[in-house]
C-alpha cells in the first residue's frame, strides 16, 4: 500500500465539486462526486432512531448501482417530518437529470442544523450550480472536502494506492467532523471513491468490517448523530480482475479501505469540537475482542477524563472510573495504567495499586497534543484502541449557540 | 407529609458533627452521624465496577444493625488497591470504639479524588476530633451536610414530618452532588435518618423504590461515580407501631422517603459542576415506563443539547437526536416537544413536524434558571422525568484541573 496526496478525484473516473450554495452564510456549503461510470456501492449509517431524512433514503437506494452523491452542509434534514423525505428525493432528481441517470442511482447527504427544512429552492439551484463546477483534478475534490465541513477546522482526506494482480488500484475518502461524534458512527459524513472492480456485496462486507475499529471507536462528545453515513463507491475503471471475498486480493484491498477508513476516523477525533489534544485509549490483555472495545471507548468518552486532559491533569482515577461503567469486564485489582506522549511515559496504577508518581513529569508527558492512555487488564490477550479528545471551553463556546 | 426546616438530626435521638481534620485545605471534611441506639439500616450503591473501598465495606456492613455513620470528602478511597480496604474498616473501628459498638455496626462513605490512600493518621485523629463535636442540635446537623460537599456550591438537606398511627415520624436527609453525576447514582452520597420504627428488609424496598425515580434519574456528566451511596438508618425512637410492607402506613413512609430522596436528587442536579440552570426533562405517553425513563434521561445527559441550554439556544433537535440513542422506543414522527419555563411556553415540534417558532420568545424562555423539556411520545400512557443541568465554561474549568 502507498499513501498519496490525493483525494475523492484521484481514483480514474471520478469528478467533484464543492461551492457556496447559499445555506451557511460565506463557506462552502454543496459538495457533488460524479463518477463516469456506474458503481457498486455500499454503505454504513448512524444506528440512531432518529434517522435524518437522507439517511432514510440513502439505506434504500444504496443497494442500486450509484453514479452520483450530493451533499450539503448547513442543515442535516433531520427530524423535518414526511417533507424531508421529499426533498431529499428531489434533490437526488435534480442531480440526477444532469448526470444522466435516474433518481435511484444518486445518493444524498447532509449535515448541520437538525429540524429546519431544507430551502428547496436554494439546493435546487445549489445542485445545478454545483454539477456546472465538476472536475477531476485535485483542486476540485479538495474543494469537494472543503464544502462537507461544518465546524471542522480541516477538511479531511487520504488516499492511497495498492496493486491488485498488476494493476493500479486508488482508494480515497473524505469526512467531516466534528461535534455530536460517539461510538457507533459520528455526526460524521464520509465518502469512499475507488476504481477498484468489485461487487456491491463484497464492497459492503469489507466497509462494515472496515468501520467497526475505525469510526466506531471514536467520540468527542458522546452524541450518535441522526446523520451518520460512510459510503463508498467503487467504479471498476482500474480495470482489475473482480476482488472476490477470502481472497489475498481482498486482504489487500481490505487494509487499505481501513487504513482510508482509520485515518478519516482519527482525523474526526483530533478535530473534534473545540479539541486541543488527541486522545488515544489502547486497551491490551482483555479476556474478549468486545470487551476491549467497550473499555477503550469509555475512556475516551468520558467527560470527567477529557477535562483532566485538557487541564493536564493525571487524574488517571477517572479513566479507571469510567472502565467500570462501561459494561466491558474487568477486574480493577488487576489493571496497569501508563500515560505516553512525545515527552514519554509514566506508570501511574500498577495491578489495581495507585503508584506515588512524579507530578511535574506526569504534567510535562499530558501537555501533548497526543495522549495515549495504555492499559493492560490482564485478563486475555485481546486488545483496542479507541480516539478522542479533550473537553474544553471551546466546546462549549461552540455549541452553546450553534444556530446563531 | 409536612415538610418542616431540619436535618439528619431533627429525627429522635440522632447526633452528628461536621469538622475540618485535614483532608481538604481549609473546608469541612469530615462528617459523623450517631444513632443513641442501633438502627435498622439500608443501602443503595454505585452499580460501577470499579468500587470504592467504603462501597465494597457498605454493601456487606449495610445488613447489620448500625449505630453511627463517618463520612470524609476530600479523598474517595476509591481505586486504592487492598490498601483502601483495610483502611475503610480501620476508620470505622476507629468510630465504633468512641460509640460504643462493633466495627460491624459502623458505616463509612468517602468521596473526593480517586487513587490515592487515606493519610490514615489525620483520618483517625479526624474521628475522634469529629466525634467530641457530636451534638443533636440544629446547627451540628448543618455542619455535617456541609462537611459532605466537594464542589457543591450549597448544602443539600431536607426534612419532613407524617403520621403513623399517631405517632409523629420524622424523616431527614442530606446529601452531595455535583460532578461524576449520572442515572443509575451518581457521584453522590445521600444519608437518611428516621425515627421510624421499620425493619431493615422494609426499609430497604422502601428505600431500593424511591431511587428508581429520584437518585438514578439525574445526570451532571454522563460519569457515573466509584463512590455513589444512598444510605438510610432508622432507629425506631419515634414509637410508631412498627411500618409493614403493603400497609397504608408503608405507603405515608414511602411518599415521604421519595420526597427526601427526590428534593435532594433535584438539588444535586441544580448544583451540577458548573451549572446555571436546572433542566428538567418530562416525557409523557410512552409506550412503557422504562421507555420513559431511558427517552427522559438521554435528554438531560446530551452534552450538546445541556451546552444548547447554556446557550439558551432553543436546538430541539438535540433533544430528539438524545431520545433516538437512547435505547427506549418512540416513533419520531409522532413526537411533540415544548420548552416551558416561568417565562412561558413553546411547541417546537408538533407529530413529528418541526415548528416555525418565535426565536426571541424561544430565548426569553430559555433564559430562566430552570427549563423544563416537554416531550408527548404519543405512544402510550407511561411518562418519567428526569434531571440535569446546562454544560458550561465552568465545568471544563473545575474539572479540568480538579485535583490542584
Amino acid at each position: 500500500m502507498k499513501i498519496i496526496e490525493g483525494n475523492v478525484t484521484s481514483p480514474k473516473g471520478f469528478s467533484a465539486a464543492g461551492i457556496h450554495c447559499g445555506l451557511k452564510k460565506e463557506k462552502k456549503d454543496m459538495a457533488v462526486i460524479v463518477s463516469n461510470s456506474l458503481c457498486s456501492a455500499a454503505g454504513c449509517f448512524t444506528t440512531n432512531v432518529v434517522k435524518a431524512a437522507p439517511v432514510l433514503y440513502d439505506m434504500e437506494t444504496v443497494k442500486n448501482p450509484i453514479k452520483a452523491v450530493v451533499v450539503n452542509s448547513g442543515n442535516a434534514n433531520a427530524c423535518t417530518g414526511e417533507q424531508g423525505l421529499i426533498d431529499a428525493a428531489h434533490t437526488a432528481d435534480v442531480l440526477a437529470e444532469l448526470a444522466g441517470c435516474e433518481g435511484k442511482n444518486v445518493l444524498v447527504a447532509s449535515t448541520g442544523v437538525i429540524g429546519v427544512n431544507l430551502p428547496m429552492d436554494i439546493l435546487t439551484k445549489g445542485v445545478k450550480d454545483c454539477y456546472a463546477e465538476l472536475g477531476s483534478d485535485f483542486e476540485s475534490g479538495e474543494n469537494a472536502a472543503a464544502a462537507i465541513m461544518t465546524t471542522d477546522t480541516f477538511a479531511k482526506k487520504i488516499c492511497c494506492e495498492i496493486n491488485i494482480g498488476g494493476k493500479t488500484v486508488t482508494l480515497a475518502g473524505m469526512s467531516k467532523g466534528s461535534g455530536m461524534i460517539n461510538p457507533n458512527m459520528a455526526t460524521m459524513l464520509c465518502f469512499i471513491t475507488t476504481d477498484a472492480k468489485i461487487s456491491s456485496e463484497v464492497l459492503q462486507k469489507a466497509l462494515s468490517a472496515a468501520v467497526v475499529d475505525s469510526f466506531n471507536m471514536i467520540s468527542v462528545d458522546g452524541d450518535m448523530s441522526t446523520n451518520d453515513t460512510v459510503i463508498a463507491l467503487a467504479n471498476g475503471l482500474a480495470e482489475n480482475e473482480e476482488i472476490k471475498a477470502d481472497t489475498k486480493e481482498y486482504d489487500s484491498f481490505f487494509e487499505a479501505l481501513f487504513y482510508i477508513n482509520k485515518t478519516l476516523a482519527v482525523m474526526c477525533a483530533k478535530d473534534g469540537e473545540g479539541a486541543t489534544k488527541l486522545i488515544e485509549a489502547h486497551v491490551y490483555n482483555a479476556p474478549t475482542k468486545n470487551d476491549a472495545r467497550l473499555l477503550a471507548r469509555s475512556i475516551v468518552s468520558s467527560n470527567l477524563f477529557k477535562a483532566a486532559i485538557f487541564g493536564s491533569d493525571a487524574n488517571w482515577g477517572r479513566a479507571l472510573c469510567a472502565m467500570g461503567y462501561s459494561g466491558g469486564k474487568f477486574e480493577p485489582m488487576k489493571v496497569s495504567l501508563s500515560f505516553v506522549s512525545d515527552n514519554g511515559s509514566i506508570l501511574v496504577m500498577d495491578k489495581g495499586r495507585p503508584i506515588v508518581f512524579d507530578e511535574d513529569l506526569a504534567k510535562k508527558i499530558l501537555s501533548e497534543d497526543k495522549i495515549i492512555v495504555d492499559v493492560d487488564v490482564a485478563e486475555g490477550s485481546a486488545e483496542a484502541t479507541a480516539w478522542g479528545c479533550d473537553l474544553t471551553y471551546d466546546y462549549v463556546k461552540i455549541n452553546g449557540d450553534y444556530r446563531s
